[in-house]
């Protein structure tokens, strides 16, 4: 190990994800060096390299990629942007960590997929969960066979808020915004791949939503290429926080994980029992999974290991979206052979 | 209430479900009395007679129809015998209490019903988990607008075994024999109706099943007409037991059931942290419902006041379950319209 | 099993406890009958029998005492007559079930075991929480040595609302009204004698019991023959309802038990995650638990096997109370062979 | 904010909890920097300042001390260094954070805390669990008068293995080394001072630890200045895990703070419905408290503000434990008053 090099990482997009992979990087990974940081926005860019001490700051990202002393980059710009830097950073030979989705076109998708394998760099997609302690042990049952066959998985997966609708008309679709994670979760999980899905969903939330063309409530029924069958459900808002549970049920039994809390208090009182709501939202629930992850993959490049979570997993719940999209429209299950 | 009578009821059905009833009605519920018994097998009709002290014993159930000091009878017979049996007690001018399901067969179904309302006797269906203290929280709750709008309703049902495929051939379905239960529950907590099914379903758990063609394992989703969304889990065979939980979501909150244990303890050891199983099965899981049920059908008779599970509710199940069938074979939503 | 006689019982005392039994005894336990009811207040004893079908009916219980055909009976009067009513019933050969205590006097205790011993008959004290369920899973769990070596037992036994002052005043005071069902726990869970006590205690909860002498709020520890040390934590007050909770540690590790509920809801809304609040008092909490002690003590009449909580079971936690009088007035361990 | 300065800090002693605290220093913590780190074992204290790219390193902390560009010190050595380190920085004119507990001789403690006093230095000493999320929020409900006026107060706090004999000898015994931490949690939640002690305890963990003079289970009652009265219970092994609980109970209502796990998943088979057990020990329990009691010591160095756990805060438990250790030897409740 001690022979191993430091991965000097640069990091695109100084946004709200991009700022927590820069503080993994520059604190809490060890054999990483958060080397350069690029925003359009120069004074994002900046304020987090003087958090962290980083001399290199830019605003355009081709002054990283250009860069031979930088190894690998995090992609952490708009979701438009992804496809195509992962094919510039894979043809200046850079390992890529690159934030979900890779694109919402699948053509796009397949493009920078071709990128990165022709140019044989590491590349890491960021869905995060995957490396959530709950899950984890949900898969590690399943694979261990605790469960023995899966029979049934089920998903809950609701926002505490919807987004404005501004944000809806732009984002692809709950499908694609905010189901993908619990598509890639349903593959992860149950180590098998989607073959079928059927989408039922509506407007119940907020009828902006519905006029930008959307919804925000939704339960999916998928069939798994194993003979499993799995269930989703989905809302924009559920009044009590960020509800995040999961439920694998086999011929051996089952595992269920619940919500995490700030803390542990039961306060009994006249008026009932309470405990703790769920943590609020993605960045309280999922912080150690956005430092795992990134920890995973710097770990993957020094030892040139496989990546957790592969360019191909990346567009697999791109895929299970669009028929799912396309379930709802038409009201009927549709076969991921359809899309392709 | 001083001057309300003793009801008489006569059991139709010496059979498991039939002692239940009998030993209710015997001891349990103030204002009835346990008055006649009859099964083909006489001697299992006798043996419950002599427990408590019932003098009226019979073989032929038409001996209880003839017998004018008898205000009401609990048919506990075998499926089969439900509607025609409903048909001659309301003929009799007796009050009917009747095990679900009243029929596979909606003809048959809507003779008994007519047959009921014609003679304007009292009619209640035993789905007898409207009466259990975990699910009317849920519908109180929902009732009470503390779940605001109603946007997803779950239900698993599990059994802990399967029956054996004897059984199965002439159960009329995993659909109509089990999941039926758990339709009436979707329209009790919703309160709304369902519109429209899509199920999934397979085998899993046991291939004679297949061979006898059913399923043992299914997921489903429900459309109501009130908008909201249903998903409901079943399958035949959960090694841990009865599996028995239901989750309302809607805009205002949430409210979850989780199952009933033995006791309450958690042993904590080197092997991990350990709590009760589910209670084995309906016998041990519903037993306060089916007395409750029991209790609420004599108030109703003596009260003169509606049943909790009318005729009309005994109908509406098997329709979900004929289009949850219907969905299945053809692998497309399938509105209750269609099935009429 | 079929030749076993039918016990007939007279139940002396139509309070609050001598209905449940006489409910019991009349429609619940096989091998019973429910023979007779006496009370001063005949009233009272009337409602009692003519709701039960009982024809023998008396203001004086010597009555029962004098009836040849009456095979038991259930002392359910006030606690002061129960010792006398003890002895009387052992002179009539009765076999007797007694509410607890026995006596608040050690010397009155002694005379009526006496007389059971000589009589031969059979005795029960109505110890009732022994027959819970939750207790019972504790018991099991340390009698099959899954605990290993028992180290510390934590009872917490918190009534939900204090006595009137003017009830506090002859009832002995709380650790033999209340706590003695607590000391009878210890010795039933730990399967070991108590032989020193400390208690500390204070009024907390209501001023006028302290006026009366009392105390409402303690915490008692007790140190076993085996070696084990008890904590034990009384309120006279937990405005969240009957908090009766157990746990024991070992060697081989830890059972808790929890408190019961009227359901299993948890209801999540803005305001917090909400589950059901402890059953309110005795009466809902143990009613298996009066029930079932019934059933043990006629199957221990039947089958002439010893009864489950013996005179001797009786007299050990009056013993202990005692001791814990005298340790929180002198603030001082007290050992058990001071009081003897 | 901006304005303020970076607090360098040096560390002294490089071991277990040294590690954790300079790992904070240089990579948690805002406003702070990781200056110096010494320890005799200077080879400990190089590989630490490898890993942080600290410049200084000494064998001899009073290299530290010397330094005028060093602004405070964490006391991370052994035990009997403490207070004579504490009174060398405060002499220094060096802000102080120390581990617990400062001494196991009262008047040694004295002298620390009046160099302290007379210096005007801060001085945070390191009770950690008071930063804890769990601990918190209890006693965020009492001192919000959320549970009323505070009745009972239960710790429970067990760990895993016990240490050593070896270790047991010099440790002070275990009141002074690990219920320590429970005499300052009794503090902090209730608000209030102990005013009397009675401790139960006994040898039934481990003989060795006997023979060492000490014990390895207990039961500790404690009264409180405001009338409350708490109990502790204590064990040297809880072969489940690290066991660190509390509940407080008052005339408004009770909380209950139960144990952390490393995920939330509940594994229902056919042998039962197994849960997490807690996190094994104090480092993987109590890490982030670790880091917040660092932080706020920082904080209050940097704002100027009075430290969340002051000298005087590490004197008392010191007194308690001693009193404890005084009733069990004696077997009666000891004031404190009687120790100093």
């Amino acid at each position: 190990m001690c022979a191993q090099k430091t991965i000097r990482v640069g990091v695109i997009g100084a946004g709200r994800i991009g700022k927590i992979h820069a503080e993994s990087l520059a604190t809490r990974i060890t054999g990483a060096e958060l080397a350069a940081i690029a925003d359009v926005n120069i004074k994002a860019a900046q304020e987090l390299a003087e958090k962290y001490h980083v001399k290199q700051v830019y605003s355009d990202y081709k002054q990283i990629m250009a860069d031979q002393t930088i190894d690998a980059v995090a992609i952490c710009s708009s979701t438009d942007t992804h496809a195509s830097l992962m094919i510039e950073a894979a043809q200046a030979g850079k390992h890529i960590f690159c934030e979900k989705p890779i694109s919402q076109n699948l053509a796009a998708i397949d493009q920078a997929l071709e990128a990165v394998n022709k140019a044989g760099v590491k590349c890491q997609i960021g869905f995060n969960r995957r490396f959530d302690a709950n899950f984890k042990k949900v898969r590690q049952l399943i694979q261990e066979g605790k469960l023995g066959d899966l029979h049934i998985l089920r998903i809950t997966s609701r926002d505490p808020a919807p987004p404005p609708a501004e944000y809806v008309k732009t984002s692809g679709g709950m499908f694609l915004d905010m189901t993908i994670h619990d598509f890639d979760m349903a593959r992860y999980l149950s180590g098998s791949d989607v073959v079928e899905v059927f989408a039922a969903g509506g407007v119940m939330v907020d009828p902006a939503i519905g006029q930008a063309g959307d919804i925000d409530t939704a339960v999916i029924t998928l069939k798994f290429a194993n003979g499993a069958i799995g269930t989703i459900d989905n809302s924009r808002k559920a009044v009590y926080g960020y509800d995040q549970r999961v439920e694998a049920f086999g011929s051996g039994g089952m595992v269920a994980v619940a919500n995490n809390t700030p803390n542990t208090s039961i306060y009994s009182s006249a008026e009932g029992v309470i405990s703790e709501k769920p943590l609020y939202f993605f960045l309280e629930r999922y912080m150690d999974s956005f430092i795992e992850e990134m920890r995973e993959f710097i770990e993957a490049v020094r030892s040139d290991t496989p990546t957790a979570v592969t360019a191909l997993d990346g567009r697999k719940p791109v895929v299970i979206a669009l028929a799912a999209k396309k379930s709802l429209d038409e009201n009927r299950p549709v076969k991921l052979a359809e899309i392709e």
